[in-house]
């Protein structure tokens, strides 16, 4: 048995599992393109790498009737047929782009597996009704082409096309170019594809819940709200020898200030809000010099739009208070709260039981490709441990068992959702 | 008259003021020299304004009998002769190169009013029994080729030829290269130089006690201690929006709180410490990645050893108390405090006496040439009002008057020194 076995009430007929040694030499195989020296991966958007592990996972299916399209920004839809006509076909997938200094996981957990729900349906010679589809989404992470879920956002009609091919990475590279290469290197003429009218996504949490509470799957039930911020303090440049502190207007202790009093304004918020500052500047940064000029970025989650509200009030009434320097607050984004579908949500959770495993429900606060897509499909995720949290990272890792564990919870929902049935479909075998 | 006269009791024989049409308007020539849009000047040492500069000063006394000597690093001497065999020199001077977003103030005040000094004794027609020596240092900034004050501290024996000759710029340009080209614009062949037994420099203030107090003359007693450190704590990266606060090892929430700490114990001490946060890196640097890695400087200073004993130890303290991520402080400068000679301190002070003018005894909180040099030459400084106290900045400015009244001071130093009489020596004319 590849996945834990608790012993609880309906145990799995093991022909429906995925195969193991498949599963993990197919991600060991991903994992090897674009592989780092540090053990992680550099595969960002339609670099070498990303191409090349697209080209290897249409390569699995090349000896199967299935259809293979890409739509105009380079998702590529992987469609398994379905037994009824004109079906709606039920999805599973992720991404297999990562950030600059990514780990294997992130992305990559969810295509594999999702190749495998497939190949599985075939080992097994089970027929469903809808089609089953895999895909994979173009450019995720944002890293090099801005802004993040690019590939899922522009299916869901958020972003339009004209746009996303006008991007340029900081070299100077556009994304058309770019996706030219990865067309061609494809062979696949890119083509409108509908959204699919269920989407399920397999991926690692990159938080530490599931790793502290000793559990391999978590039923995610939405993606938290987030606001980004960017806060500049606009102080005067002095001499730091010759300046005394009641002549300096020194940005930098003006905005470390600023980020002190909404850490002791959030202290008194609840354990669900998350609250970053990942990014601050400091000019013109010399040791002798007081600072100027000091931008930095605020980064807040929280499941609930109403504390989001709360939360952005309390950072505006600080900025409005702060001073000598000037001060500007911008908002750069805000993204409501995502609740995911109630049939998809129950679907892992009965798969989930059928494997005799736990689904504890919780929050995602990374936004994913499903996130992008819920206001117009219905989705549903299954996370799996990240050690230590770590992701975006080359020590971001998830153990086989939690990996296999992952991918069997997502054939037995894809089945469920695929066929209609609350209970696996029998194989003909 | 061009420079404040109060009324006191011995008012200035105008002859013996500087000539402050010729003075002004050499001190715009320089200033045009690597002008910036920003109404500074960028002349970063060696740089074709560095060199240009140096060529002009030359050629101001290009029909007059001075000795002009370049020393192995290209510290400039330009000597007046004295009437006196083997007498040893009496030097004034300063550098003019400049941050690359300088002020056109810092450093060339020095040089053109020093050469204003010499042309006037000529005007006038005075012979001096000491020789009368102008020397630009190079490159004091050591903003292209660290360290600061480097060719006044290869003068005094602290830095070595042949670290200097293989510093290199940001861009891989060589001293030794760049000096080269120097040498022949100046069509000077470099020597050894002795220093001056004795030697003054005027600079702006750069900081704002002399305009806040009303005065136009800082008498400057000596240069504050200095002490530079680099902090760096290490935490772990994480994903903003799935780590709750409690798993996170934020490197940057931890370094605020030791600038905190350190903020706090520094309020017990006196006005006169110095202390700067003016470089702060925060890595990787993204809006959503909890931060894993920040680097900070401290700047400290102050007149008192004991003090900035007592404020190391505060902060190897804290640093010692901070967890939970490793934080490592590395010392990476420490000049002692420098008490300036007392005959130069007399001899400034006279001079504005003779000036009509008060003096206000100061400590330098900016490290200079002078300070480089003082433990092997007798040194003293003339500070003039920095509007605003800014320097290192395009807005760096001081008033006309100001800067004739300095140079006026220091053409009386000059000749108290050059003479060892207490009143001007009488002109020729």
């Amino acid at each position: 048995m590849a996945f834990p076995n608790n012993g609880s009430a309906q145990a799995i007929d093991t022909r429906h599992a995925v195969d193991r040694t498949r599963f993990l030499t197919r991600f060991r195989e991903i994992s090897a393109i674009g592989a780092t020296v540090r053990g992680g991966v550099d595969r960002q958007a339609l670099s070498a790498g990303d191409i090349e592990t697209h080209r290897t996972v249409i390569g699995w299916f090349s000896d199967r009737d299935y259809s293979v399209r890409i739509d105009q920004v380079g998702n590529l839809f992987i469609t398994r047929p379905g037994t009824t006509a004109h079906a709606a076909a039920v999805a599973v997938g992720s991404h297999l782009d990562s950030q600059p200094t990514g780990g294997c996981f992130d992305g990559a957990l969810g295509v594999v597996a999702g190749a495998e729900v497939l190949a599985r349906l075939d080992d097994l010679g089970i027929e469903t009704p809808m089609p089953i589809q895999l895909i994979v989404w173009m450019n995720e992470e944002g890293s090099r082409f801005p802004p993040v879920t690019m590939g899922s956002s522009f299916a869901a009609g958020v972003l339009d096309q004209a746009t996303i091919l006008n991007t340029r990475d900081s070299d100077g590279h556009d994304f058309r170019a770019e996706l030219g290469t990865f067309v061609k290197a494809l062979g696949v003429a890119p083509e409108n594809v509908p959204l699919p009218e269920t989407y399920l996504e397999l991926h690692i949490e990159q938080g530490p819940v599931l790793e502290a509470g000793g559990q391999s799957i978590g039923l995610v039930d939405g993606v938290q709200g987030l606001r980004q911020f960017e806060v500049r303090v606009q102080g005067r440049t002095a001499h730091a020898g010759t300046t005394p502190k009641a002549h300096r207007r020194d940005a930098f202790v003006q905005a470390r200030g600023l980020m002190e009093e909404f850490d002791n304004g959030f202290d008194a918020f609840d354990d669900n809000l998350r609250f970053t500052i990942g990014v601050c500047q400091v000019r013109p940064g010399a040791p002798n010099t007081v600072p100027e000029d000091v931008r930095f970025t605020i980064d807040l989650r929280h499941p609930d739009e109403g504390t989001l509200d709360a939360a952005e009030a309390l950072i505006r009434r600080q900025v409005g208070n702060s001073g000598p320097g000037r001060v500007a607050l911008k908002r750069m984004l805000a993204q409501a709260p995502i609740i995911f579908d109630r049939a998809c949500r129950d679907a892992i959770e009965r798969g989930a039981r059928f494997c005799g495993v736990a689904a504890i429900p919780m929050l995602s606060g990374a936004t994913h490709d499903a996130a992008a897509i819920a206001h117009r499909t219905a989705c549903g995720m299954i996370f799996v441990p990240s050690r230590d949290g770590i992701s975006h990272h080359p020590d971001e890792y998830t153990g086989e068992a939690d990996m296999v564990a992952g991918a069997d919870v997502l054939l037995q929902a894809v089945l469920l959702l695929g066929s209609g049935t609350e209970a696996p479909l029998a194989s003909k075998g």
